[in-house]
C-alpha cells in the first residue's frame, strides 16, 4: 500500500543481505525504517514490538533465522536461533510456523547452502502473505459488497487493534477486504477501536486509512457497544494471531467484548487470517497462552507533545500497579464467520473443516 | 474519606460564602482545591470535569444555585440560573434534581432569603448524599461479605470509571461498599479499568484506593472480559448517572460491555446508586440523551512527564477525526441488582417498585 504516494511494504531485504523493516513502534508521527543485521536484531524488533501483527511476525522471524544462519549454519545454530525467535512472542502462531516451514526447506541441506535458502523461503513466505491478504479482501469485498446493496448507503465497519498492511507484508488481513471496497467505489468507512494499552489502533489502523484516504474515525474502545446498540455499526472484522481448530479466535484484548456486544445487536463479527494464524493442534481457545506485557505499557502513553517531540507520559498515579495482558479469547459461538484466503467459514471445526479438508 | 490521613470531602462551603471544591480535573499527580464565587464559577466547574460524578454534580449545581441568588433571587433569576446549570452536562439526572430540589425550597420565599435557603439547602443534600452512600455502603457490603464467606479467599472487584467518594460527596456509591469491606478487614481487590477517553478509572478511582490503603490494579478497559472468562473477577460495582424507572443504567461508556461480559461468565453486576440517579419518568434507556464531548479527548491525553510537569501529547494522527460520547445504556436485563440508599432489588421495574412503593 501507499504512504503519501509511495508503495511500501512492512519487511523487505536488501542487497546488502540486511533485512529493513519500517519502525511501528514510532508511527504514526515519525515514519523511520530499521535495518536488521543479525538474529538478535530480529528478536529485539519483534520483542519490543517495531514490527508487530501476527503475519508479520511470521515473516520477520523466518528473515531472522535466515540471518542467524549467515555465519553459521550447523544444526545447533538452527536450532538455537530458532528458540531465541519462538521465545520473542508466545501468542502469535504464525512465528512457529513460519520458522518450522524456513527449518522444513533448509534441514536436508549442507550448512553452507542453507542462508540463502532461508533467505529465499522467507521471500516466500512474504509473497504467500500477501497473495493470502489479496485473496482474503476478494472474499471480505463480496460481503461488504452484500451489505452496500442491502442497505443502499455507506457502510460501517468496527475494527479492533490494527490487522492491517502494517500487521502483515501489505494488504493487510481485516482491513484488506475494507482497501478494496473502498478501492471499488463502494461509501466504506471505519470505527477504529484506538486498542489500549499500545493504541494500535489509534496509531497504526488510523494512519494507514488516513494515508490511502479511507474514511474513519477514531474511537475509544469502550464506544463500540453503544454504536452497535443505535445501527451505527454493520459488521465487525478483526484479525487474529491464533485460531484454533475448534475456531475459537484469539486476537487483541479487547476483542472478545466487541464480539460480545456484535452478538447482542445481530451485527455480523467476522475475524480475518490466512492458514497460518490457524493452531490445528488445539481445540479450546483458553488454553492459549496469553502473553503478558509490562505493566509500564499501562501506566505511560507516549504521544506527540506540543513542541513535535514525541514523549512518554505517566497516567497512572504512582504506587498504583497495573497488569497488562495482551490478548483474549472469543469462543467461536460469538463469531459469525472467518475469511480466510479459501472463504469465508463457520467458526468452527465443521466450517474449518470445509475449507481445509485435507487437514487432519 | 482521607487524603494522607487529612478528612476530606469533595465540596464544602466557606465562610466567606464561595464554595470550595478539589479540582479534579488535576488528579491524581497534584491536588489543588478551587474556589466557586458565581454561577459561572459553578457551572465551568462542571462543564470541564472540575468536579464530576453525577451525585457530586448534583450538589455543584445547587451550590452554583445559591451562588448566582446572592446578588439577586428574582423568579427571573433563578430560572436563568437553573436554565444554565442544566445545560453543562445533559446525561446525569441528578443534576435536574438537585435543581428542582433547591426550586422547591425557595420558591415560596420571599427574594431576601432565597440565597441564604439555597445554601442550606445545598448543605443538606450534601449532607443526604453523604448518608446515602453509607447505606449503599451497607448494603453492598453484605454483597460483598457473602463472596467472601463462600469462596474463603481475596474477593475480587472489577468497577468502572469513578463512582468512588470523588463522584460524590464523601464514601462513594460503587466504591462505599468496598471501602466498608476493606475497613471491616475483608482481603478485597479491586480491578479499576482505566476509563478511557477521560481515565477517571486510572487517575481519581487508582488515586482513591490508593490513598485509602485498598489493593487494587489498573487494567486496560479491553482486559475485564478476559479476566471474567478465568474466573478473575467475583463481581462487578458501577455507579450511574441515570437509571430509569425500568432499571436500565446509563453509565460512563463502556459499562455494557463489561456488563455483557459478566452475564456471558455468570459474574454478578451491580449498579449503586441514590435515589436522586433514578428518573421516574422514562423506562427506555435508548430514549436517554448521551453527551458528546470534544474529540480531543480521545485524540489527546494529560499525564506527568519526566520532568515533572503535567502535560498533554496527542495520540492519534492529524487529520483522523475522532467521536467522543461520554455514555452508554446497559439494559436492565444484564443487571444482577441495583444497589440503593433503601437496599438491593432486581433491575427493573417491580424491583424498583419494592424499594420505593411510593412512587408512581
Amino acid at each position: 500500500m501507499k504512504i503519501s504516494g509511495t508503495p511500501y511494504r512492512t519487511i523487505w531485504p536488501l542487497a546488502s543481505g540486511a533485512v529493513r523493516v519500517i519502525d511501528q513502534s514510532r508511527l504514526p508521527f515519525e515514519l523511520h525504517t530499521l535495518d536488521l543485521n543479525t538474529l538478535e536484531d530480529a528478536a529485539h524488533a519483534i520483542r519490543t514490538m517495531v514490527v508487530r501483527g501476527a503475519p508479520l511476525i511470521g515473516a520477520t522471524a523466518a528473515y531472522g533465522l535466515a540471518l542467524a544462519l549467515r555465519e553459521e549454519a550447523s544444526d545447533r545454530r538452527v536450532e538455537e536461533a530458532a528458540r531465541v525467535l519462538e521465545a520473542t512472542r508466545p501468542t502469535a502462531v504464525n512465528l512457529a510456523w513460519a520458522l518450522s516451514r524456513v527449518r522444513g526447506v533448509i534441514a536436508p541441506l549442507p550448512p553452507a547452502e542453507r542462508a540463502r535458502a532461508a533467505f529465499e523461503e522467507a521471500g516466500r513466505i512474504c509473497e504467500d502473505d500477501v497473495e493470502q491478504c489479496r485473496a482474503i479482501g476478494r472474499h471480505g469485498l463480496a460481503i461488504i459488497r452484500d451489505i452496500a446493496a442491502s442497505e443502499g448507503r455507506r457502510v460501517n465497519v468496527l475494527t479492533h487493534c490494527n490487522a492491517g498492511w502494517l500487521a502483515c507484508v501489505d494488504w493487510g488481513t481485516a482491513l484488506a477486504p475494507i482497501y478494496m471496497a473502498h478501492d471499488a467505489g463502494i461509501d466504506v468507512h471505519v470505527w477504529v477501536d484506538e486498542t489500549r494499552p499500545r493504541n494500535q489502533g489509534a496509531s497504526l489502523t488510523a494512519y494507514e486509512l488516513g494515508a490511502h484516504g479511507v474514511p474513519h474515525t477514531v474511537i475509544a474502545d469502550n464506544l463500540g457497544g453503544h454504536l452497535m446498540q443505535h445501527g451505527r455499526v454493520d459488521m465487525v472484522i478483526v484479525g487474529s494471531d491464533r485460531t484454533t481448530a475448534a475456531g475459537d479466535v484469539c486476537n487483541k484484548v479487547g476483542t472478545y467484548l466487541k464480539a460480545l456486544a456484535a452478538t447482542d445487536n445481530g451485527v455480523p463479527f467476522y475475524a480475518a487470517l490466512p492458514v497460518s494464524t490457524i493452531d490445528w493442534s488445539l481445540e479450546e481457545g483458553r488454553r492459549i497462552e496469553i502473553e503478558e506485557r509490562s505493566a509500564q505499557e499501562v501506566t505511560h502513553i507516549s504521544g506527540l507533545a506540543t513542541d513535535g517531540s514525541v514523549r512518554s507520559v505517566r497516567v497512572v498515579p504512582e504506587g498504583s500497579p497495573a497488569l497488562n495482558l495482551a490478548f483474549d479469547v472469543t469462543p467461536g459461538r460469538l463469531v459469525t464467520g472467518l475469511i480466510t484466503e479459501r472463504g469465508v467459514c463457520p467458526a468452527s471445526r465443521e466450517g474449518l473443516r470445509q475449507l481445509y479438508p485435507e487437514r487432519p
